[in-house]
């Protein structure tokens, strides 16, 4: 069985999105910036761009697939349009359970209403001895961190500061992780953690 | 002139110090873990550790320098004993001013009552061509920062979370800087920031 792995990015100020997250601004005020690295540093950043899609399977919360329910028909596909850059199953967290979502380039979304564990197990069985991505949002990776359950994270850290939105680690209780490899580039410094052995 | 540097000690979910600092428990509560790596990993941060006493002058907070007014009388040396480890001109922010402290080692505090601007003016004088060094606590440190003067922000991103305390960054405007360096050791992750060219 693969790792579960999650890379996030996150502002210097500790900030994975800005304040006033919206349709039009999913990312909130200001948190475009943290994600300059994965369009304008690309040679740069090549391997960390890579690794961030290279699970065999990924899990995220309902806010990272697409917007409220209500707001959007069955039809709606999510953020992503037609292609998503997954390309291997996907596992959204969610209240309303839905038929699963066929896409192209082997992308297919199921929708999971019974928890991060139910998820986790149904990720791992699909992903076989790959590893299980924790996609995001920040909400998702925070349940992840709190019940112990990441192998790996994967820090970006983006040389900006957003003063306000939405954080990673609140409610986490004490997290245990060994630090075991760094990497700097102009637009983002990238840390890898590893879960510390008690 | 030298430049303004900045080492700050941070956890993973953005603290400088824990809650309910004290007398007894002047970084708060698992404050402590913070900077493990400064006593633990001493081999393999040796650079970064003489990196933070290279300054030919320090500025920081009264909080640093030692426990409220009121709490010691004139004769109080603040917590760092009869030989600092700053063996340099020490410039203390304060509303408190008194004669100037001398201790062994070189280590004298002179104590300024007319703001950051003017601490640094005196603290650059001392330091000649060597860099002046914003020794902290928090408070300070952001105050320089929100005004633009730190030239280079050594971030030592240590492997815990604490929850609750101090923050670095809140109440600073947007900050621009270029990450220039990254290190990581099992107790710790180096990052060198430099003020971004506007």
């Amino acid at each position: 069985m693969g790792r579960v792995v999650c890379d996030v990015t996150i502002s210097m100020d500790g900030f994975v999105a800005g304040e006033g997250q919206s349709l039009d601004e999913p990312l909130g005020r200001g948190g475009e910036q943290l994600h300059r690295w994965q369009f304008e540093g690309l040679a740069q950043n090549t391997s960390e761009r890579e690794a961030i899609t290279a699970a065999g399977a990924f899990i995220m919360g309902r806010h990272m697939f697409g917007p409220q329910p209500g707001d959007y028909a069955e039809s709606w596909n999510g953020w992503w349009g037609q292609d998503p850059p997954y390309h291997a199953p996907v596992f959204v967290l969610t209240h309303h359970v839905r038929a699963p979502l066929h896409l192209d380039g082997g992308n297919v979304f199921h929708f999971v209403d019974q928890g991060i564990h139910a998820a986790l197990r149904q990720a791992q069985a699909a992903a076989g001895s790959l590893d299980v991505a924790i996609a995001g949002g920040a909400s998702t990776i925070n349940q992840f961190l709190a019940a112990g359950l990441i192998d790996e994270l994967r820090l970006h850290i983006a040389p900006v500061t957003l003063g306000a939105g939405e954080r990673l680690f609140p409610q986490v209780p004490a997290v245990k992780f060994t630090p075991v490899s760094s990497r700097t580039t102009d637009l983002v410094t990238h840390v890898v953690y590893r879960r510390a052995e008690d």
